[in-house]
């Protein structure tokens, strides 16, 4: 099959996927369509892409792809309603920069510029605000981004939670090469670039309501530079995705149904710290799904994987990079974990949302 | 005086006033400083400017303008959290759309593409969101612009109001001239491009606390056309804004303060239709501190004033466009109100905030 037979076979699959789930079967929202999973993908396919759908959009991935001037550019948007507002290893205004950074990072682009959307809530300490903007403008240097523009709004007390934030980001996408799900194939590697699920587990814990102590913090960081010396050392790269909301197991849901193969992953080359597994199990949560704000999921074209593990590692934010499955052509659509105890499961999106207001 | 001189002399002028309302006296976040007055100003420059600060930030306009390749680029954000969502005239879409591509506009900006952030309730029903983000489309295609990336968070039932939404936007900087109140110098005309406070008005009379009846649609609308058809017939155009929260007087204001100047308005002068003059003295609130969302003020060169005028009454939105009153060298900083008895006042920044949650 030639690459544009190819392509069209993805684009129409595409297509039938999203035609088949597009209807909203709820009459209201629930937290599960904000939480990343079958819910959310249904809503935006049925309601946003519906009204707004234009070529620059429909590809959904972390940002858009402009084209300004002789610049391409790339575009996102993410608004943060974490809950509690500070947590062990950071708070909503780092999250609020590095998750935007990172959307930017994955989708090729060099950082340069980010909105704030501030919501306060009428009763918020002052002194949080503070401690909150400034965690802002710490991050901010650290991803060597601006914060150019903003916006403020207060709500009534008893709204708003104390404070959500909207981050939107530009940046410049330097990298030649073409990134993206449809550029996936068999033989190809899946990379993720650390422990996963330390940010979700964190955060439940600092809220206190479960009886779990654990030496734990978020790992809320900018992943720019990380992806920056990936792709400098490959042009094996086919994709990025950060391992947000839903974690890792919706990107590789996301993954196989986008590009139409199969996602098979070796439970025991999936690194997690004792701590996360330990915690997720009393949450009663596969750590698979729990939200990284610092990670990210590479496909790399196999026979280029050592070469990019070789250099992710490197980088302090990489060194427990690690392979943890393949691209195979079959079962198209599915993701397929081979267990610890040598079985084979199916890992599918989760419907329901075990883990609100993480991010 | 040679421009340079002049030039620094405001930004002194801005430095000092910044210090002297460099800090927030109160230690709780209130709906005031959400209102777009004294208190906004206040949190603004010491909690965000002083964070954030950076050159591109600084000027605080309505959108920050940015080189991006041989490009000038025009960057806002903006967070909508009206209630109720939807009101005679409009609803929280076609106004998030809007709002951002008139902060787009003002800059001098051609308005491209937007971002779509949003913050959903719990329980909202999918039929309102389903109505919100429909408007969003047509406005979108009235303004010829495109949502080109978004995100959807959801909180708990009893927060969030519904729904709140942040839109960013890009727009491109093809005007050669340079806009920005510091270009603004006694002898220049304040111009509105229609009658002010209809959507102020309009969204209080739609929450029916009050039992008053007017024949009243919000202003929402986008000025790009306009504002291309004003910067098209002159080079004379010194800035512009939009009068959203605070209304008009609260530009006048930032017009005085920032450029070191009085302006000096006749209460006649103003086009306000009788309807929002009876309401608004019902609400006990002055029509000039009311919130348009289709409406913005320029402030052109005298000896350009009646080409300005002409070529805007020619637009549709600006069939009722007015010379409101005209810059002066003293009293510096102050905007000064001639009324319809003969007798003058000083129109000055609110301190509380009279009309919460208006946009």
């Amino acid at each position: 099959m030639n690459p544009s037979d190819r392509e069209q076979r993805v684009l129409d699959r595409i297509e039938r996927v999203r035609r088949r789930r597009a209807e909203v079967k709820e009459n209201r929202i629930t937290l599960a369509h904000g939480a990343g999973g079958k819910a959310t993908q249904t809503l935006i396919d049925a309601i946003f892409l519906e009204a707004f759908r234009n070529p620059l959009l429909e590809p959904l991935g972390d940002a858009a792809e402009l084209a300004v001037g002789g610049s391409r550019l790339a575009l996102t948007t993410d608004s943060f309603v974490v809950t509690p507002l500070f947590f062990p290893g950071g708070d909503i205004g780092d999250l609020a920069v590095n998750g935007t950074v990172n959307d930017l990072a994955v989708a090729g682009a060099r950082p340069l510029y980010l909105t704030a959307g501030f919501i306060l809530e009428e009763g918020l300490p002052v002194a949080e605000l503070t401690r909150i903007v400034g965690s802002m403008r710490a991050a901010a240097d650290a991803a060597g981004v601006c914060v150019v523009t903003g916006d403020t709004k207060v709500v009534h007390r008893g709204k708003g939670d104390g404070c959500y934030i909207n981050t939107a980001g530009v940046g410049v996408i330097e990298y030649q090469g073409q990134l993206g799900l449809s550029g996936v194939r068999p033989g190809d590697a899946v990379i993720v670039s650390g422990p996963i699920g330390e940010h979700g587990v964190t955060v439940m814990l600092a809220r206190g309501d479960l009886d779990i102590e654990a030496d734990l913090v978020s790992d809320t960081a900018p992943v720019h530079g990380l992806v920056a010396e990936l792709l400098a050392c490959t042009t094996g790269v086919r994709a990025m995705r950060d391992a947000t909301r839903g974690g890792v197991a919706t990107i590789l849901n996301e993954v196989a149904r986008t590009a139409d193969v199969a996602v098979v992953v070796d439970e025991d080359a999936i690194p997690v710290r004792p701590e996360v597994r330990g915690a997720a199990e009393l949450l009663g949560i596969d750590p698979l799904y729990v939200a990284c704000e610092g990670r990210f999921v590479a496909i790399v074209d196999g026979a280029e994987a050592d070469r990019a593990l070789t250099a992710m590692r490197r980088h302090p934010l990489g060194a427990q990079s690690a392979v943890i499955g393949r691209v195979k052509a079959d079962p198209p659509g599915l993701v397929l974990l081979n267990t610890a105890f040598g079985g084979t499961r199916i890992c599918d999106l989760l419907v329901g949302d075990p883990l609100p207001r993480i991010c």
